[in-house]
């Protein structure tokens, strides 16, 4: 089951040409990620503070398959995917709110989990690995 | 009556000083201009396309009483003020969202009313002005 | 031959994890994208007036090999590759300032030409065709 | 004697409205920062990494006398102010780098002193005060 989030289109998100500005597209696609951590109960700011592990993106990607105009009001599906002990995708596909059928925008994040002390790759946690369940899609 | 908003400080809206970078405070302010106005049927992407009218903030202040951390879910306080026929203030106010007592950003913009082809200002249209008053307090 | 850029990584460029927030990496990227046009005498900030033509990224991606930290001073090399008459690419390889044989991040966006009226495609223009001439890289 | 920073309006500064975004009038005022006390050998990812001391922004003003467009290559003049031993100011006119009678924009940052664990204020350390007096200007 994918996790939804919903937002508009400001005008910071868009540039000079009219339309969005594509590495905003990253942005708000990681702002579901984060959302979706808080549904399940994972405290970013603790994380961050702990030291203990941090989850850096080594790869993102994105496909812009329409247009998104300021104002627009969007919904991105977030599926998750575990690749290895230490490695996960996260996808995301942007719709409009009213029309669930239309991809605008599919995009992907890799993440690794590191000490970020000594930034080697360490195994990810249970709390991790739960929410990657939650969200993970057969196929 | 003020207009409300609330969103979370996303890692985005941070830098490695581990708090909210400063000019991210005036951009989330922006989200809540916005949304107000499309509370009021404003509609920002119309009005860009028409070229009739362009609302281009001449001057922004922030105060940052408390500092905002990721995670933090916040809202934002928005009240109007208009000052002439061609120009008004907007003022925000940032509280933790389970805490309205404890103001931790203040931030305020001006707006003036132009052609965006001439750059020339024009009177604010009616919209504009019943928003206005939807917002404004008394004091 | 490659074209070069070089800039230091800023605080807003950074995030609470204390090291380059990801789509910031995309940015600037794309701000050497647009030296690279300027060094050829394209003026994007015409061509975004005249609306005859706009270039949108239809597709982007990143590969973050080493972490880039506050304060650190990179250059990009950029090349180009015509991939038909209406659709571009742009490689991009970052590395210290200091160090130009260690990669720290790749990248690379994928542009259309279109009609950004009408949003559909178009062939691309002589100067563009000359730029991507010039750094195009044989392989 | 003013501090200078020069450097291009990009695609990311702008938005749909065709100019700059307030917002990142502020970002580039803050690069202008970073760079003076680079210019004076402080090192910031060393700060923010020995968490000795922090400098955050507690008032940011900012005010747009003429619009900047996509392209536009500008200068900061940069000076410093010391408020007392525990505050200091800095001040930003942005000038067109071949214009340097027309200020476009003028923006001022307050930053105060403090340990960042505590979160108290702290006296300036000698290489800030150093890098103040090198940029104050008299009047």
């Amino acid at each position: 089951m994918p996790f939804q989030y919903s937002r508009r289109i400001y005008l910071a998100d868009t540039d000079a040409a009219g339309v969005i500005y594509f590495a905003k597209g990253m942005e708000i696609c990681h702002e579901a990620y984060e959302e979706s951590l808080a549904s399940s109960r994972i405290n970013l700011k603790q994380i961050i503070e702990e030291k203990k592990i941090a989850l850096p993106i080594v790869r993102g990607e994105i496909d812009f398959l329409r247009p998104l105009f300021c104002g627009d009001r969007i919904t991105i599906n977030l599926t998750t995917k575990l690749i290895n002990s230490r490695e996960f995708a996260v996808n995301y596909q942007i719709f409009h709110v009213a029309n669930s059928d239309k991809i605008l925008v599919k995009a992907k994040t890799n993440h690794v989990s590191i000490d970020p002390a000594k930034r080697i790759r360490i195994d990810l946690p249970t709390a991790i690995l739960n929410w990657l369940e939650a969200y993970e899609i057969e196929n």
